[in-house]
């Protein structure tokens, strides 16, 4: 498989719940760190267990991946029933198949109100 | 210019105020759309307005781009004295040298604490 292509069964099998599947495609050294919160996860089964165990109700809707090389940068949007929904977008390397490290951004999606006095630079995505 | 460059060239002109320079990358109609915030600003002149206006202080620090055929993806942190620091990941579209559109997702750094129940999955990334 290309990177671009690991990368989408990575996403295919976590909205499978398919958790063996996912881990076959992961380094057992797999890292992946959220610069924004300043956390990282280490290793192949702290990954699988925190999506594993994460409360239910999400999916994900892969909205676009960009491959170059070794990497493969994903979109996605993971609407749940009570929180978000988010959206997260990850940066990927890839050797060998498998998914070596990642830095990942997820962020909320929420309306802002630019203030007052610059809120004519912008138009409501909605509108 | 290819797209990664086109990409790098913008940050770059928009770290050295360089407005004229910067709207000679952008389309006419350029788009960026700001998916988290249901945000869009369109046209080179809103665009390089509201970037023009913005509170002083902010610098750039371009992390990293990944470019494949007419897209670009780049990833940029933006420290400022008073605000942030936040992150930006843009996936822009380049059409003959020029920005077309772009999405973009900007995130505030800020160390987040995972519930208890869940914190044994993460490390701090600055330790």
């Amino acid at each position: 498989m290309d990177p671009g292509e690991v990368v989408s069964q990575h996403w295919e099998r976590m909205q499978a719940r398919d958790w063996d599947g996912l881990g076959e495609l992961l380094a057992d050294d797999f890292v992946v760190e959220w610069p924004n919160a300043r956390l990282r996860i280490r290793g192949r089964e702290n990954y699988v267990g925190f999506n594993r165990t994460y409360p239910e109700g999400w999916s994900i809707e892969l909205l676009r991946i960009v491959s170059a090389g070794s990497t493969a940068v994903s979109e996605v949007r993971v609407p749940h029933p009570t929180v978000g929904p988010y959206y997260a977008v990850s940066l990927f390397e890839v050797e060998d198949g498998r998914l070596t490290r990642a830095r990942e951004y997820w962020v909320e999606e929420r309306r802002e109100e630019p203030p007052a006095e610059r809120a004519h630079w912008f138009e409501d995505l909605d509108d």
